[in-house]
C-alpha cells in the first residue's frame, strides 16, 4: 500500500486540525516522556485546533475533558497519538477506523523491537488492519512530527517559526537533539518526522515526500536500518537530486549495530553499500549528531564557496597554530597572504607579537575601525575562497569589562556586510563558554551572526569539517 | 648554560616574593593583553607581596606607585614582566642585572618568530647577556607563570586553589584554554609556563623540572617546536617515566608548521618522528586542545580501569545507538549484559521502549530509587570495566519543572559511592547545552560529579575517547 499512494498525497498527515491523545496519566509529574508531555508540546507551540484526552475513568485531566474513546468525541479527529500500553493499541485502531481518523501516531512501544515473535506479530497485524481501512500509522516507538508552520512540536521548546529544513529521523531523541541544537545556531525547519520502527510509513516515504516539499530545502536524516532496500535507495537519490541532503547512520559498528536493533528492530545493514549509495545519490553521509547539525547549519547558511582556501583570523597565536592544522587536516588550505594584502594588513596593525600572514592573528581587530579594516583586504584578496573568524567569550572578568556586547553587534554586521559585498563565505567559530556570563554573550553573539546570515560553529575544527563537507557534496553533484 | 644547571635549582623560579612589570599604559581600557592585564591577574589571585609598576613619566597607575628604573625600586625585585617594545628590552635587562633580578619574564614579542635576522640576532644578544649575569628569561613572545600556590596567574579568572597537574606550552593561548576548560572540569594545577620563543628556558627544561616537581602528578604540554631535539627526547623520556604525560605537538601539517614558524619561530619537525618518540617515552601524545584537556581529566579522575568493556547508560533510544558506534569505532567494547545482570534491572524497569542490554536506557532511572538500582547490577557485573552515564539539560522548559537540581545531586553521590564500592571507573558525559538555563545545570552537575571525585565529559565520543587513549597509555607503560 505504501508503494501504491503517490507522496503529495502524505501532505495531509502534517495538517492535522484536531487531535486525540491516548494513554496521559492522571497522576502529576512522571517521567517527562509521552502522555502529557505531548499535549504541553503541543500547547506550547500554539497548536490551534482542539486536543482531545482519551482515558478510561477520568472526567478531566488538568483542565482537558477527557473521552472514554475516540469515538465518543462529537468533533472531527484528524490525527491520534497513542501512549497507551501496546496491548491496548488494537481496540485503540479500531476506534479510529470507526471515527474516520486518518493518521495514528503510535509513541507505544513494545513491538517488533523487543525481539519478540509475538510482539512483532501483533505490530504486523496492526499495520495491516489499518493499511485496510485506509490510516497511515507513524510509529511504533517514536516521537512523531515537529512542524511549526501547523504548529505540531514533538517535544518541549520546540518553536513555531518555520524554516526549510526538513528531516527524516529513525530516533526521537535525536530529532529533538538536532531540532535543538540547530535551533539555536539559526537553522529553522520545515516538517520533522520522527517514525521509530517504521512499520507503515517509512524512511523512503518521508525523503519522497521531502524531495517534492516546496516547503522544504534542505533534508537532513538519521537512519538506524535500512528498510526496502531498493525503495529506499531510489527516494534517497531522488531526494539528492533535489536538494542539498545529509545522512546520519548509524549502526555503523558492531556495538551500534546490535544497539539499533533493540532499538528500533533496524538491521543496520552494511555501511559501505549505504556509503556508496548516498555518493552515487551525491548526499553526503555524516557520521555523528554535530556533523548533521554542523551539515544543516552550512547547508542553509553558506553560499558560494568556491574552493578551499580559507583565510583564519582571530586571537591567540598557539589557537593560530592549531587552527592551520585542523584545516589542512580535512582538506582545506590556509594559504600565505598576497603582498598587497599583507600591506593592506600592515597599515591596520604594527603591533609584536601578532601574525599577518594566515593565519591572521592582530590587536587591532579588537578595535572598532581595526575589526573591519582587518577583514576587509581578506574578503577582498583573490586568493581567498572564505573567511573563518574565531572567538571566545568570557575569560575571565574581563569578557565584560571591554564592551563584548557592543562589540559584538559591530562585528556582526561587519560580517554580513563584507559576506555581501566579497560574494564569498565568511563564518563563525564561537569557542565553548566555560561560564554563565560568557555562554551568555557567545549565545547573543551566535545569535547576532545567524540573524545576519553567517553560519556559526562550536569549534574552528567543526567550521573547518563543514566547509570540506561542503565542498566534498558539491565535487559530488553533477556539474 | 641551561645544560650546566640543575633543574631543582628552577625551583626559585615559581616563588616570586615581589614582582616589577615594565610597559603598562597609562591610558584606561586598551586591548586586555599585556600590561595592566598581568597586574590585574596577580590582583585577582591575590599575590601576597607587593607588585611595582616601572614607567619613565607617570608617579602612578590606577593607585600603584610607578618608578622610572627597576633600579630606583628600594626593595628587593625576584621577578620582572617585561611588557615594553623590544627595542626598550636591552636596557630593561640591564637594569634587571644591576638591581640582582633573577627572572625576567618577556611578554614582550617582536624577536626571532617576526623572520627578520636583526630582530632574531637581537633575542641572541639578550639571551647570551642574561645567561652571563645568571639571570633566567622566560620567553620573549610568551605569558609566563600561572602557579595558584605562589599566587601567580597570567590570565583573569585563573583560580588560586591548587592542584597536581602541570603544563609546559610554547603558547599562552593555548595554556590559558587549557586551563580554563580544565578547570571548570575540575582539574587543579600545580605549575603552568608559557614560554613562547623558548630563547632561554624551554620545554625541556620545564619537562624535567615538572618529572621531578613532588607536587606534580600529571604533566600535559602543548608544543609547537623541536628545540635541542636530544635533550627534550631525553627530558620527555624522564618525565614519561615518571608520570602520566600527554602532549598535543602543533604544526603536523603543512599550514600548522607555517603558522608556527610565525609564532614562536618554532621548525615544526617530523610528527612521525615525534610521535615515535611519544611512543618510546610513555607519553600519550594528542591532536587537539579538547583531547589535552580531556587527557588532563582523565589522569586526575579515572583509576582502575582493567579493560575496554564499557556498560553505557542514558536516555534515548537514538543516543544509545550512536554511543554504541562512539565507543567500538575508538577501540571500546559495549558488551552484551549477561543475564543475571539483565534480571537485576528487569527488577527496576518494566517499560516497554527501554532497554536493558547495553546500552541501557530506562525509564526508571529516572526516579530516585530507580538510579542507584539501575547503576548497581552494572557496578557489579563481572563483564564490565568501567560505566560511562550520559544526561543532558534543559531541553525545553522541563529542566527545571521536573527537580534537575536535587537529582542532580542524587546522582553524583550515588555514581561516587558506586565507584568507590566497585573499584571501577564511573565517568559522566553531560552533553552541550544550548539554553542558559541548561547552561547552569549542566554546570552544576558538573561541579557535583567532580567534587565527588567521578570525571565528566561534554560528549559521549570525547568521553569513549578517553578512556581508548588510557587504555593506549596504559599498554604503552612497563608492566
Amino acid at each position: 500500500m505504501s508503494d501504491a499512494s503517490p507522496v503529495p498525497a502524505l501532505e495531509y498527515i502534517f495538517h492535522p486540525r484536531s487531535i486525540a491523545i491516548a494513554g496521559v496519566s492522571t497522576r502529576e509529574g512522571g517521567t517527562g516522556m509521552g502522555g502529557w508531555a505531548f499535549v504541553q508540546s503541543l500547547m506550547d507551540v500554539g497548536f490551534p485546533g482542539p486536543i482531545y484526552l482519551i482515558h478510561p475513568t477520568a472526567h478531566a485531566i488538568r483542565g482537558l475533558r477527557c473521552y472514554p474513546r475516540v469515538t465518543d468525541i462529537d468533533d472531527d479527529v484528524d490525527y491520534v497519538i497513542s501512549s497507551v500500553p501496546a496491548r491496548h493499541v488494537p481496540g485503540l485502531l479500531e476506534d479510529c477506523i470507526a471515527k474516520g481518523v486518518r493518521v495514528l501516531h503510535m509513541f507505544t512501544a513494545g513491538f517488533t523491537e523487543t525481539g519478540d515473535a509475538e510482539k512483532a506479530k501483533m505490530e504486523q497485524a496492526l499495520v495491516a488492519r489499518a493499511r485496510e481501512a485506509g490510516v497511515r500509522i507513524i510509529g511504533p516507538n517514536c516521537m512523531g512530527l515537529y512542524v511549526p508552520a501547523s504548529r505540531l512540536a514533538m517535544m518541549q521548546g520546540q518553536i513555531a517559526e518555520a524554516g526549510h529544513v526538513g528531516m527524516v529521523s529513525q530516533s526521537g531523541a535525536n530529532a529533538g537533539e538536532f531540532v535543538r541544537y540547530a535551533t539555536s545556531r539559526g537553522v529553522r525547519c520545515s516538517k520533522v518526522i520522527s517514525f521509530g520502527n517504521g512499520s507503515d510509513l517509512r524512511a523512503a516515504d518521508f525523503f519522497d515526500y521531502l524531495a517534492d516539499d516546496p516547503g522544504t530545502e534542505t533534508i537532513v536524516a538519521y537512519l538506524e536500518g535500512i528498510q526496502d532496500g531498493p525503495r529506499l535507495a531510489q527516494a534517497i537519490r531522488k531526494a539528492g537530486a533535489a536538494k542539498p541532503v545529509a545522512i546520519l547512520k548509524s549502526g555503523r559498528t558492531e556495538a551500534g549495530g546490535r544497539a539499533a536493533s533493540s532499538h528500533t528492530a533496524s538491521l543496520a545493514g552494511s555501511l559501505q553499500i549505504f556509503d556508496a549509495l548516498c555518493k552515487q545519490a551525491g548526499a553526503l553521509r555524516v557520521e555523528s549528531m554535530e556533523e548533521l547539525v554542523d551539515a544543516g547549519v552550512t547547508f542553509q547558511f553558506v553560499k558560494n564557496l568556491a574552493g578551499p582556501n580559507i583565510a583564519v583570523v582571530g586571537g591567540g597565536g598557539g589557537t593560530s597554530v592549531l587552527a592551520a592544522d585542523d584545516l589542512d587536516s580535512v582538506g582545506l588550505k590556509v594559504p600565505p597572504l598576497l603582498p598587497e594584502t599583507q600591506e593592506a594588513l600592515a597599515r591596520v596593525t604594527n603591533d609584536a607579537g601578532t601574525s599577518i600572514r594566515n593565519p591572521v592573528d592582530t590587536m587591532s581587530m579588537w578595535e572598532e575601525k581595526g575589526f573591519d579594516a582587518t577583514m576587509r583586504p581578506l574578503a577582498e584578496a583573490p586568493n581567498i575562497d572564505a573567511i573563518l573568524y574565531h572567538t571566545s567569550f568570557g575569560m575571565g572578568p574581563s569578557g565584560r569589562a571591554f564592551g563584548q556586547r557592543a562589540r559584538s553587534q559591530m562585528q556582526a554586521a561587519s560580517l554580513s556586510r563584507l559576506q555581501e559585498e566579497a560574494g564569498k563565505p565568511v563564518i563563525v567559530a564561537i569557542r565553548t563558554p566555560t561560564d554563565p556570563g560568557g555562554f551568555e554573550l557567545s549565545l547573543e553573539f551566535q545569535e547576532s551572526c545567524w540573524r545576519a546570515g553567517i553560519a556559526t560553529y562550536p569549534s574552528i575544527a567543526r567550521a573547518g569539517w563543514a566547509l570540506a563537507a561542503l565542498l566534498r557534496w558539491k565535487a559530488m553533484r553533477p556539474a
